[in-house]
């Protein structure tokens, strides 16, 4: 069965600057790197790129950075869900207009509980209000964090309604039971791994691929899961390559992860400064820092410059 | 002990045209009401006006809306919070430009869990952001829906911190025990009870009112309440006002709580108009509707039009 959206994509973090402005020089020199690291694209301004910390003109000027660094739309996949349908119609639009026209959509994540049929009502409405039949959605099921997930039955219907729009799912609930059932379900629906220890067992039941937050380090370990996964004989250089993603992903994991990511991306581009984070995240202490990088000495973090 | 802000708030509903954009003259006419019910003010764009559904310009054409047809900014206290900063920052900063220097302000609600310390940095920074020694913040916990809640030990950093504007909170989390133990350890802090039932013992415990849906349809019952909490004389029309809002607050509470406030106040207005809700939440349907009209018939529903 083949996906339309298939491949490694990054959660790629937003660096900041003093004032907590996003450095956009340095995002779109990050999302080259993660490129020649192996990603098949970027999917900024997800959860781990701090999107709902950043203004809907930011997150305009964060893939504008990209786009204008040279990046091909074709490579970028935003997160433009809100919980407000507008401003969502208004960022895919946007994106549209750039030519890109894959993106994530987190589903309305305010009101709690809310029924699929008004979970469908705001994904139909968007649709409807964008316009446009190039779009490509891939939905966002996060529920430990937006409060809400997006059930198999909700899928169904908006696949129904909308088939050649509504494509994918990135799956960050991190339950390999709630993909294997999307995967029988909906031959040709791209179902990604949210969690980088399930890029290996999603790809080998039929999935499509990840969009994780430790490529931002690994992101050629998980090229490497992902090519080799369904070929016994890369299965020693897969078993390697998911062990060092392990590694990085428990070392992040037992910190706070999105800003336990976003320093361990510093030591990629040794640059302390990419550890700020956005309020509500904060970014780890200096204490932390110094844990961390003594953590991180033996696991040979890759480095940006050598690798330019 | 006196307190910064008190009376009773209506968390006013928002009506919607056919295409679902608000109608502000609609939305006005409905604040004017609320105000000659007995509402000592208008805490629109809440959780029950749907704010979070809506655009940062169409909420700021809300409120312009209400202070275009008269009601003053005194009398209006909206909500500004978003997961983000700078729109958090833009939000208030609007509302301070109209004269408006009351808001309730949701924390940053998409990642959870967050710490305390990372709820106080992005509050320190929409303070800090907004500038303006006028304005006055009704902070808002409301954790079964925002997925976060507003600690006591937040509530003293933010208190000590900006002990002139951080004055008040908005509790909607249903617990007496919340209130009386912020009642308690923050003398002159308004703490306003954010569900119908709880005026009565908030206010005999030394709290300065309520912000609740109810409000919508029984807001003169609220006065009562109010006015009559700590006279013994007027504990038996207290205890008949409060019968009535209950009677109104189970009913819509025996539904979806929001969209049958919405038709509640269809009924208030004789205009089913009211009933739209804006996607993920979902208007009454025809027989929940009919259902509802057959209930409300015996509870002597306000009309809005005979008392104007």
């Amino acid at each position: 069965m083949t996906h339309p959206i298939t491949g490694v994509y990054s959660a790629a973090a937003t660096p900041l600057n003093a004032d907590l402005s996003p450095n956009l020089p340095a995002f779109a020199a990050h999302c080259h790197w993660l490129l020649e690291q192996g990603c098949n694209g970027i999917a900024l301004l997800g959860t781990t790129g701090e999107a709902n910390s950043f203004s809907v003109l930011e997150r305009q000027h964060i893939l504008d950075a990209a786009l204008s660094a040279g990046i091909a739309p074709d490579q970028l996949m935003p997160g433009t869900g809100l919980p407000n349908i507008p401003e969502t119609i208004a960022l895919t639009r946007h994106a549209l207009s750039q030519g890109v026209t894959r993106v994530v959509m987190l589903p309305p994540f305010y009101y709690k509980p809310v029924s699929d049929e008004g979970l469908f009502a705001a994904y139909a409405r968007v649709i409807e209000g964008v316009a446009d039949s190039r779009l490509n959605i891939v939905l966002y099921h996060i529920p430990q964090v937006a409060g809400l997930g997006i059930s198999h039955d909700l899928i169904d219907r908006l696949r129904t309604a909308f088939p050649d729009t509504v494509v994918g799912i990135k799956d960050s609930a991190g339950k390999i039971e709630n993909m294997e059932g999307m995967i029988a379900r909906f031959p040709g629906f791209s179902v990604l791994a949210g969690a980088d220890p399930l890029l290996l067992p999603v790809m080998q039941m039929g999935g499509a691929g990840c969009i994780t937050a430790t490529s931002n380090i690994v992101a050629r370990d998980l090229a490497i899961v992902y090519a080799g996964a369904n070929d016994p004989a890369q299965a020693d250089a897969v078993a390697k390559a998911q062990d060092r993603i392990n590694a990085f992903r428990n070392l992040s994991n037992s910190y706070v992860q999105i800003p336990a990511i976003k320093a361990m991306v510093g030591h990629v581009w040794d640059d302390p400064a990419w550890a700020r984070t956005r309020p509500p995240l904060v970014a780890m202490s200096q204490a932390e820092q110094a844990d961390l990088a003594t953590k991180l000495a033996p696991l040979n973090t890759p480095k940006a410059k050598a690798a330019a």
